[in-house]
């Protein structure tokens, strides 16, 4: 077990088989890995909202703009992350480092569920792009939404593009 | 192959066994993963610096508070994750949608880099509290830094501590 493979085979598909829906223990395993995903102080800051049927079909609407994320109403899971309060030492920790240990614990959350997603051979994307108040009312969140994550199957045929990262010398530096 | 269980025996590490190097094949591998985190239009806002020795050794004392990460002066490796600008798409994106994608973008980086630790049977702790103005001296950097983990191995007899998280039906709504 070597989670480099889960890096190297993990993308952003941007294609769903709509109609191969995802297996309930498949997804209960997605949930787990969120679960246990750390974050500062075990705050957990954040909910998970998974929407299927016809309200995974109303939030991926929610993300489209112009030319953006027509694939998402093709996904059978929509998962939308929110943002909840801090607990109280993560709270006074990042008023006195000026850290939004908040959003970082909703990226460590976001591998955590794609990473394991990948396990299960589902493919995921993460959208940045919605429109939070519309999201927010589909799923009656009173936090705000930070990321939608869109889950399935790609279609016979979808390829693993080759990944264009900085090299490693551009984005380390050892000392 | 399966995520789950690096989310199972993942913990946050809180002593090191001093007298153990991180092989440098196996801190590489945790390099690798971590370059291939996906971000937010593939921006890549981050840079890592990877300290050992005496400069691991000062970027660990200035992790140090009252009473607070003590046994970071342990760790061989400490791994510096500092923020670099927005590349233009995702600038525009976070600017309209009010979006923090650069702190999410390193959220993901760290469990990328956690994750493989784990894989190759290194422990880890993320650390949020640090002094930023020191530990830039150190690396030479000119952006905030917004996390440092340190890496090495706990000393023999160190447990696996049972995980306390948020039931799922707290954490997760369906609908």
């Amino acid at each position: 077990m070597d989670f480099l493979e889960t890096a190297m085979n993990r993308q952003s598909c941007r294609s769903f088989d709509e109609n191969r829906a995802v297996e309930p223990e498949k997804l209960e395993r997605v949930l787990q890995a969120g679960r246990l995903a750390p974050s500062a102080c075990n705050g957990q800051p954040y909910h998970i909202t998974v929407c299927t049927g016809e309200t995974a079909h109303q939030v991926a609407v929610a993300t489209q703009g112009p030319g953006m994320n027509k694939f998402a109403v093709q996904a059978p899971v929509v998962i939308v992350i929110s943002e909840e309060n801090y607990n109280k030492t993560a709270a006074v920790g990042s008023k006195i480092k000026g850290n939004d240990y908040r959003s970082i614990d909703i990226g460590i959350l976001t591998a955590y569920l794609t990473s394991e997603a990948n396990s299960q051979g589902l493919e995921s994307c993460i959208l940045g792009w919605f429109d939070d108040e519309k999201v927010r009312k589909i799923c009656g969140l009173t936090h705000p939404v930070r990321l939608v994550i869109v889950l399935g199957y790609a279609p016979d045929g979808y390829l693993l593009r080759p990944k264009k990262r900085k090299e490693l010398d551009e984005l380390v530096t050892r000392i």
